[in-house]
C-alpha cells in the first residue's frame, strides 16, 4: 500500500513549484522607473489570478485527500494527470499576460482550467470508487453543483473569449470567487463522522 | 480538520523556491573576468537583504506555527495571501538590484515589504483569534512592538527612496537587523506552558 | 542508521522540480495569435512523454522503497546518480522539442533514459543486497523481464534514430506505455507478506 | 523549541532546487546535431563535480543532523548562512563553465566552496556546543581530518587557479573524492551509542 503522504507531499511539491514559476514571467525591466512597470500590469494581474487558483486546488486537494484512507495506482495517475494540465498554467498565464489578455490566449488559459476541473473531477471519482458503498467522500460533496458549475461556465468562458476577451476575464473571475468561498461541506461531514 | 503539517510544509516549499529563484538575477555573465562581475555587486548585494529576510520569515512563521494548533480555513488563505508577497520579493530584487539601488526600485522594494508585514500581521490575528481566550500565541508576541514599529519604518523607507534611496536602504537593513536577534518571547512562553 | 524518509523526500523534491522546469522550455511566444503556438506542438509532444516518464520513475520508485527497510551509504549514492540522469531530461527533453524530433536529439534522448534505467537497476540491486537472503523485493520483482527489457529497447530506440527518428520516439513510447500498467508485482508480493 | 525535523526538510527543499538550477544553465542549443552539444562539454562537466559536491552536503549535513537532538536559534541561522553559499554554487558552476574552466571562474568556484566550508564548519560547532560535555557529534569527528584540510585544500585551488585553472580543477576533484568514501564515523558512533 502506498501511503496517502507521499501523494500529498508530491502534490504540494509541485505546486509549490508551479506558483513560484510563474513569477519568472515577470521579466526584471531594464531601466529603474516606474513606467517600465506599465507593461507589466496585465502581467501581475493575470498572476494574481492564477495565484488564487492555484491557492484553491491546493485548499481543495488537501480536503479531499482528507477523506482518503488507501491510495490506489489509479489515483496515482489520476494525481499526476491533474498535475500535468496544473502545469501548463504558468505558460498560460503568461501568454495571456503578456499579450494583455487577447482574446486567443484568453480562450486558452479557458481551456486549460477546464482540463483541470476535468482532472480533478477524474481523481474525486477515483477516491470514491475506492471508498466503495457509503464514501465519505460522496457524501460530502453532496450533490457537488461547484465540481459540474465549473467546467460548464469554463466552456462559456472559452466561447465568450471570441465575443470580447473581457467576459471571458469575468468568468473564470467569477468561478474564482464562487470556490474561494471556504467549502465547509466537507469539513462538516468529517466533524459529523468523527462524532 | 488540516493538519498544520501540511501549511507548514507548504510554506517551506514555496520560500526554499522563491529564496533559490532569487539568484537566477544572478545571469552568468559572458566574460571570464572579474570586472565582468562588477556589475554584479549590487545584484548579490540585494539578495544577501532579501535573503536574510525570507529568512527573517521562515524563522519566526516556524515559531509563531509552533503555537498552534487547529487550522482553519482562514489561516489557509492568510497563509497563502502572506505567500504572494514573499513571491514578489524575486522580483523587487532583481529590479532594485539591476539598477544600483535607483530611488523607484527602492521605494517598491519597501512597499513589497511593507504588505509582506501586513500579511503576516493578518495571519497573526487569525491564529491568536482561532485560539480564543488565552491565547498562548497573544501572550507570547506581548506587545508586539517589533510587528508594530516594522510597517511604520517600511512606510518611512518607500518616502525616503525618494529623498536618497541609501537612507531607504539603510532603513530596510535596520529593520533586518532588528528581527534578526532571535525572538525568544515564543520560546520562552512556551517553556513557560510546558512547565 | 539514515531513516529513507529523508531519501524518499530528497527524491520527490527533486523530480517535481524536474518535472515542472521542463515547463520552462515553453517559452511564452511573442505573438497573442493561436499561429504562433504551432512552433510549441513538439515542444508539448515531447513534454507529455517525460512527464510520463518521470511519473513512472515516481511510481516505481515509491513502490520500491516501500520494501526497503534500512538505508546504506551505497543507496544513497545510487540514488543521487539516479537522479543525475532524470535531471538531464529537462535538456534532452527540450532539445528534442525545439528540433521537431530530429535525429540527433531523438537518440539523445533515448541515451539518457538508458543510462537513467541502468542507474534505476543499479539502486535496485544495492536494496536487494542489504535485504539479505529472502529479499522482499527479489522476490517481488521476479524475473524483472520489464527491467530487463527497458535498457535493450532504448538501445534499439537510440539506433533506429539513425534510420528514422519516428522509428526511435515509437520505442519510446511503447516502454512508457509498458510501464504505465500498473505494476502489481511489489503490492502483490507486500500484500502476500502481511498476510 | 524547534523541530529539527523543519530544518531538514528545509535544507533538503533549497538543495534539491539548488541541483535542478544548475541544469538550467545547459541552455538547449538551436541546431539539432550533436557538433551543437560540443560548447556544452565543460558546463555538463562542471554540473557533474558540483552535483557530486552537493551531494556530499546533503549526505553529511544528513548524518550530523541525526546527531541532533534539540534545535537552537544560532543553528537555524547557521543552517541558513550554510545554504547561503550552496546556493551561489550554480552561478560558479554556469560561469566556470561557459569559460572552460578559465582562471578567474576557477577561483571564484573554489572561494564559495571554501566558504560554504567554513560555514559548514560553523554549523557543526553550533551543535557541538549545544550538546555540551560528551557530544555525540564531536565524538562521532573525531580529529575530523577531512573538515579541517578541506579548507586549506580550498584555499590552495583557489591560488593554483592564477598559475593553472587545471591544478585548481584537480584539487577541486581530488576534494570531492576524499569526502565521496562515505563517512563512517558518525555511523559507527551511532550503533556504537545504541549499543
Amino acid at each position: 500500500m502506498m501511503g496517502k503522504n507521499r501523494i500529498e507531499t508530491f502534490f504540494d511539491g509541485v505546486l509549490a513549484i508551479i506558483i513560484t514559476i510563474m513569477v519568472l514571467e515577470m521579466k526584471v525591466p531594464h531601466g529603474g522607473g516606474f513606467d517600465t512597470l506599465s507593461p507589466l500590469v496585465p502581467v501581475v494581474l493575470s498572476y494574481v489570478l492564477s495565484f488564487i487558483y492555484l491557492g484553491i486546488y491546493w485548499n481543495n486537494h488537501h480536503h479531499m485527500m482528507h477523506t482518503c484512507e488507501r491510495v490506489t495506482g489509479s489515483m496515482l495517475w489520476a494525481n499526476l494527470h491533474l498535475l500535468f494540465w496544473l502545469s501548463l498554467i504558468p505558460f498560460t498565464t503568461g501568454w495571456m499576460g503578456e499579450n494583455h489578455f487577447a482574446a486567443q490566449p484568453a480562450a486558452l488559459y479557458g481551456f486549460v482550467l477546464l482540463m483541470a476541473a476535468i482532472a480533478y473531477w477524474i481523481l474525486q471519482q477515483r477516491i470514491i470508487a475506492s471508498q466503495g458503498e457509503g464514501s465519505i467522500l460522496k457524501q460530502a460533496i453532496g450533490n457537488d453543483w461547484k465540481g459540474k458549475a465549473s467546467p460548464l461556465l469554463y466552456v462559456t468562458g472559452v466561447l465568450l473569449a471570441f465575443v470580447s476577451q473581457w467576459l471571458a476575464v469575468a468568468v473564470y473571475v467569477a468561478v474564482a470567487l464562487m470556490w474561494l468561498v471556504p467549502d465547509r461541506r466537507i469539513e462538516r461531514m468529517l466533524s459529523a463522522n468523527e462524532t
